[in-house]
C-alpha cells in the first residue's frame, strides 16, 4: 500500500486522484475506432495491412495520427529524426514533461497492434483528459517513434544513439534510413540535435501488447513489466568438406548441415538448462552448396539470445561455444562465432513506476503479473535517461508481428485506463 | 579361371587375345593430352573449366569430339537426341554391337575428369585398335552422351525413358532441354525415334572416375561396379509455429526448425544402422520466415536415399518416416513427404561383365575390388536395354563435382587399358 497523509499538497491530490470515482476512463470505443482507422493505411485487397516505415501507407498513417492529436488540442511537432511529438502544457511549466507513446510503423506482414495500441492509448488519454478537464501539474507529451521496427530509429535518435552508420541500412521499402528521416518530414544531417538530456522528462510510459502468450494463457489484465531483455546476436559459420552424396560413405563425410543440427539442439538444450526466461534461438540457416544429392560443406545460421541480465547472456554463449567445440572434435567441423552489432543491453524499468502501475491496475480490479519483455521497445532506449515504465495487454494466443495479432477492445481500454491513472498517479507522486 | 580349349575358333582368339604380350596398350601421354585439350574448351580465367550442357562450350567440345572421332576413322552422327555416336565395322556385319563411352558436359563448377575419362579413353582405345590394326568381330559403337548432368538425357533418350515434360527443364545456361536438344544437332519432336530395342547392342561399357575416395584411399587401380546405387528423392516440409523470438518462452515453442535438427540427426542415425553401404543425405534446408528474431514455423528440407537395392531404399524411408512420427509427438510439429520424380531404380552390371573386367585387370597386373557406384550414370540407363559392365579408376581424394577432382594420367591409362581388353574379351567370348 501506498503512504499518505492529510497534510501536503501531494496527498491531497494523491487521495483525490487514486479513488477509481474521480479518474475518469477513456472511451472504449473511441480507441477501437482509431485501432480500426489506422489499420486502413496500408491496408491490401486481403484486408491486411502493410505499412513499414517511410512508406506510403506510413507516411498516410503518420498524417492520420498527426491531425488526431491536432484535434485533440496537442501542440504538434516532427523532429529531425521523424518522431511525431504531441505537447499538453501543465500547471507547472518548470516541471519535467512525462512522456508516454508508441511507435505506428509495422514489420512486414505484421499486424495492427503491435506499437498502434500504445500510440493511440496515448492519444486517449489525451482526449480523456480533455473531456475530464483535467489539467496536469507536469506538461505532457506524447511521443510516436518513426521506425521502431526498423531499428528503433526514433528512441536511438533522443538517446543520441543512432549511429551515423545505421543511416545507410535500407529497409523493405528500399529507401535507406536516410532517405526515409526526410521522407517522414525529417532532416537526416540533424539527427545530433534531436538528443535528449537526462533531466528533459520526469519518466516515459509505454503501453504495448505483450506479444506473447503468458497474460493470454493465464487470463491476466495486465502485465508489469520489470525489465526489457537484452539482445545478442551472432553469425555462425559451419564448415565441412561438400561432396558427392551417392559416392561418400557415411563414415567419410564432414557433413557441416549434421554438425549445424547438433548445435542447433545444443542451443536448445543449454538455453534450458538455466533458471529464468532466457531464450536462445536460431531463426535463420543456409546449407551449401544447397543441393539435394551434395553434403553440404558449409552452412551459416543465426544464433539469438535473450535475457534481462547481459551477465547470463554471456554464460549461455559460454555454455553454447562449449557444445560447438565438441561437436566440432567429433565431426571434424569447424564452427566460427561473428557478433553481430544490432544487439542491445538489458534495460531495467524503475521499481517506483512498476509500483505505480500496480496500484492503477489494482484501483480498476484489474489482475496484474510482474513480467519480462523479451521484445524491444522503445522505452528501452528511453531507459537510458528518464525512468521508464511499461504496460502490457493480452496478445490473443501470444501472436505477434503476424496478421493474425489481435487485442480485445476491452484488453485495449483496460491499458489505455492503467497509462491514464498511472500517469496522474505519477503526476502526483513525482515533482 | 575362365575355361577354354583349343578346338574351336572362340578359345583360338580368346588364347590370342588374353596373353598381355598380344594385345596393344593405349598411349598414355595421347590420351592425357586429349583430356587436356578438351579442357580448354570452356576454359574460364581462373583456370577452371565450365562445360555445362548446351552451353557454347558443351558445343565447341563437342566439335573437338566429333573432330577426333573422325580422325579415328569412326563414322560419325549425332542423334536426335544429341548423343555423338561413332561406328567401328566388325568383322561379322550380322553381329549386335559392343558398346561403349560416356559423356562430356560437365556439372556447374565441375572437374575435367567426370565423364570425359570415359569418353576419351573410348576414343583412345579406338585409335589403339587401328594402330594395331585390330578388328574385333562385332562391331564397335562409341557412345558420346549428351546432357547426363542434367538428367542423364541423351541415355534415357536410348532407351526410350526421356519423358515429354523433362523436355521444359531449364539448366544453368537458361535452355530448356528441348532447345538444347536442337542447339546439339538433335530434333527435339523426334526424341522417340532415339530408341533402341533390347537386342540392339551385345553389351555397353563404362569407364568412370569412382567420384568417390575409396580406390585412392585403399591404393587400389580398379573398380569393378556391381551395380550402381537407385536414387529415392524426397521433399519433406515440416510446420511449427512461426513466433516472436524474444516474447515466446522456450516452453511453449513449436520450433520448426529444431523439429528440422532432430530429423536430421534421425536420418544419420537410420542410414547407419543397417549394415551396407547405403546413403542417405539431407543437402538442402530452408527455414520460413527466416530471421534471427523468429521461431522458424516452416522448415523445408530435402532427403536423398541410395542403395542397390531398393527394398533398402524403402526400409530406410520407413525407419526415417517412424522417428518423424516420434519427432511430431515430442515438438508439436507436423512432417509431410513428398517423393521426387527425379529418382533413379537401382542397376545391376552384368555379372558375366564384371567377371571380364575382373579378368582384363588381373592380366594388366593391376589391383581391383569389386565396388558399387554411388553416382548415377548413363550405364544406369543402358542397363535397361543390354548388359552393362562399369570400369572404375581413383579419384584423388575422392573429390568429384569440383575443380579440384583429379585422376591420374596412369591411372586412366590404366582403366582405358582395361576398357580395351574387356572390349577385346567381350569380342570373342560373347557371340
Amino acid at each position: 500500500m501506498r503512504t499518505s497523509c492529510l497534510f501536503c499538497l501531494f496527498c491531497f491530490y494523491l487521495s483525490f486522484y487514486s479513488s477509481a470515482q474521480e479518474i475518469p476512463e477513456v472511451d472504449q470505443d473511441r480507441l477501437e475506432n482509431t485501432i480500426l482507422t489506422l489499420a486502413k493505411y496500408g491496408m491490401m485487397e486481403n484486408g491486411e495491412t502493410n505499412r513499414v516505415a517511410f512508406s506510403d501507407a506510413d507516411l498516410e498513417g503518420r498524417a492520420y495520427i498527426i491531425s488526431l492529436m491536432q484535434v485533440s488540442g496537442l501542440e504538434v511537432s516532427v523532429d529531425f529524426a521523424g518522431n511525431i511529438i504531441g505537447k499538453r502544457a501543465g500547471r507547472d511549466r518548470y516541471l519535467k514533461p512525462i512522456g508516454f507513446g508508441s511507435h505506428i510503423d509495422m514489420v512486414p506482414n505484421g499486424g495492427n497492434y503491435d506499437g498502434c495500441v500504445g500510440s493511440l492509448a496515448a492519444i486517449e488519454v489525451i482526449r480523456t483528459l480533455n473531456d475530464a478537464k483535467i489539467q496536469t501539474e507536469h506538461p505532457l507529451e506524447v511521443f510516436i517513434f518513426s521506425n521502431e521496427e526498423g531499428g528503433v530509429m526514433g528512441s536511438r535518435a533522443l538517446v543520441g544513439e543512432l549511429k551515423q552508420e545505421a543511416l545507410n541500412v535500407v529497409n523493405s521499402t528500399g529507401y535507406s534510413m536516410e532517405q526515409g528521416i526526410n521522407r517522414l518530414g525529417g532532416n537526416a544531417t540533424r539527427i545530433p540535435e534531436v538528443e535528449r538530456s537526462e533531466d528533459a522528462l520526469t519518466a516515459f510510459l509505454e503501453l504495448h501488447i505483450e506479444q506473447g502468450g503468458i497474460l493470454d494463457r493465464e487470463q491476466i489484465d495486465i502485465g508489469v513489466v520489470e525489465g526489457i531483455v537484452g539482445i545478442k546476436w551472432w553469425d555462425v559459420n559451419i564448415k565441412g568438406f561438400a561432396n558427392h552424396a551417392g559416392t561418400t560413405p557415411m563414415s567419410m563425410r564432414n557433413d557441416a548441415l549434421l554438425a549445424a543440427s547438433k548445435f542447433i539442439l545444443a542451443v536448445n538444450e543449454v538455453t534450458k538448462s538455466f533458471e529464468g526466461k532466457q531464450v536462445g534461438t536460431v531463426g535463420r540457416i543456409s546449407a551449401f552448396p544447397g543441393a539435394p544429392n551434395v553434403i553440404p560443406g558449409e552452412v551459416q545460421l543465426s544464433l539469438e539470445i535473450r535475457d534481462l541480465s547481459s551477465e547470463k547472456i554471456e554464460q549461455l554463449f559460454e555454455g553454447m561455444k562449449s557444445r560447438a567445440i565438441e561437436i566440432e572434435k567429433e565431426m571434424g567441423t569447424t564452427f566460427t562465432f561473428t557478433p553481430i552489432d544490432a544487439t542491445s543491453a538489458p534495460a531495467l524499468t524503475d521499481p517506483r513506476i512498476q509500483k505505480i502501475i500496480t496500484e492503477a491496475a489494482g484501483d480498476l480490479n484489474l489482475s496484474t503479473k510482474q513480467m519480462q519483455s523479451g521484445a524491444g521497445h522503445d522505452a528501452q532506449d528511453m531507459a537510458r535517461i528518464t525512468p521508464v515504465g511499461m504496460i502490457f495487454v493480452p496478445s490473443l494466443g501470444g501472436i505477434s508481428h503476424s496478421p493474425k495479432e489481435y487485442t480485445s477492445p476491452e484488453d485495449m481500454a483496460n491499458g489505455a485506463n492503467v497509462l491514464l491513472r498511472a500517469i496522474l498517479l505519477l503526476d502526483q507522486a513525482w515533482f
